[in-house]
């Protein structure tokens, strides 16, 4: 067995990078060679910018989005609408909701879903927060921006159960045709759901 | 406009993964989200892993391949030819050529290729060392190991011209390699034939 030409600074370096998701370990080989390229402009950079999310971005105390300040910058922003609150999966859905522009009001991170088989019950969620929020304070409708899983509508009946009562009311994202959609493409479900939902044009 | 849900060490981090290669904006989010997850186990490390491979990784003093040690792991290899030297044009090229267990002498890392239209001379690559090292050294065969691109061949002619005497042959590896193909996409077993079948330029 000949050495490696990869010595064991670089190769932990690969190792690393291939954790990442959508890399593997070939495209982790190439992200490495990029980075030593360009040491100064991305690299050095890049390791400051990962020490430093690591040490200051932290889950925000009242709804669980991550910032590096606390309350996040979207519970402090004092122009949202109290009123409605919009319960996500993760922060990833937090965000793809706030590039859509598609929500005015608040966050909830729940950090998962509620999955009876693997075990995730409401204590391993961040739940008794979200339930204490909405029963003390202005909110009126809860939106349940849940994925259309067996898990995502597990989490949605439990959460409708808890939350709904008379000055609360738990609404869901409608499921339908995607905008620029085609009907050939769509599977089965959700061409029924969207017919069982139609609206007057 | 409302505040960006992103705050700006999250985003820097963001800006920073999305100019790796094979990484975009959403991608990088989605590896941001990731790593803020795995703090201990990835994350820390791989600012780490960064950081000591920017200081401590050089271009090998001989053959110009990536290591901490100088000369690298395989200039310091006693059981290599070293009658033969495989010139490739990068060092994703030469870990391609170790991966396929293609080559069993030395080699030498041009940086680049000849390229005339975009103004890159013999002086802006690894050339002098080269001509240096098939001259005065034990080197009988110069295998050229260069993509079958313009430049490739452009860049084959010229060492070709500059390394041929009464005892040194310049060889090249055989067609099989994909005209325009670039060595790092290739697999194994196309790379271990081109290089048996290698031929005098």
């Amino acid at each position: 067995m000949p050495a490696s030409p990869i010595g064991p600074e670089l190769q932990r370096l690969i190792d690393l990078l291939a954790k990442m998701p959508g890399f593997g370990p070939r495209s982790a080989k190439r992200a490495a060679l990029y980075l030593l390229k360009k040491r100064e402009p991305v690299m050095r950079p890049l390791a400051f910018a990962l020490d430093d999310a690591a040490n200051k971005v932290k889950a925000c105390s009242v709804c669980g989005n991550w910032d590096s300040i606390d309350p996040c910058a979207v519970c402090a922003d004092i122009d949202r609408d109290n009123t409605v609150l919009c319960v996500v999966q993760d922060v990833a859905d937090l965000w793809a909701l706030e590039r859509a522009g598609a929500h005015k009001g608040r966050y909830h991170v729940l950090g998962g879903l509620l999955s009876p088989l693997d075990g995730v019950g409401p204590d391993d969620l961040n739940m008794g927060a979200l339930i204490a929020r909405v029963t003390g304070g202005a909110i009126t409708e809860v939106v349940l921006a849940l994925p259309s899983t067996v898990d995502g509508q597990t989490t949605a009946h439990y959460l409708t159960e808890h939350l709904e009562n008379g000055t609360v009311t738990v609404t869901r994202l409608s499921q339908g045709v995607p905008v620029g959609g085609e009907l050939d493409y769509l599977d089965e479900g959700t061409l029924a759901a969207a017919m069982r939902s139609r609206r007057p044009f």
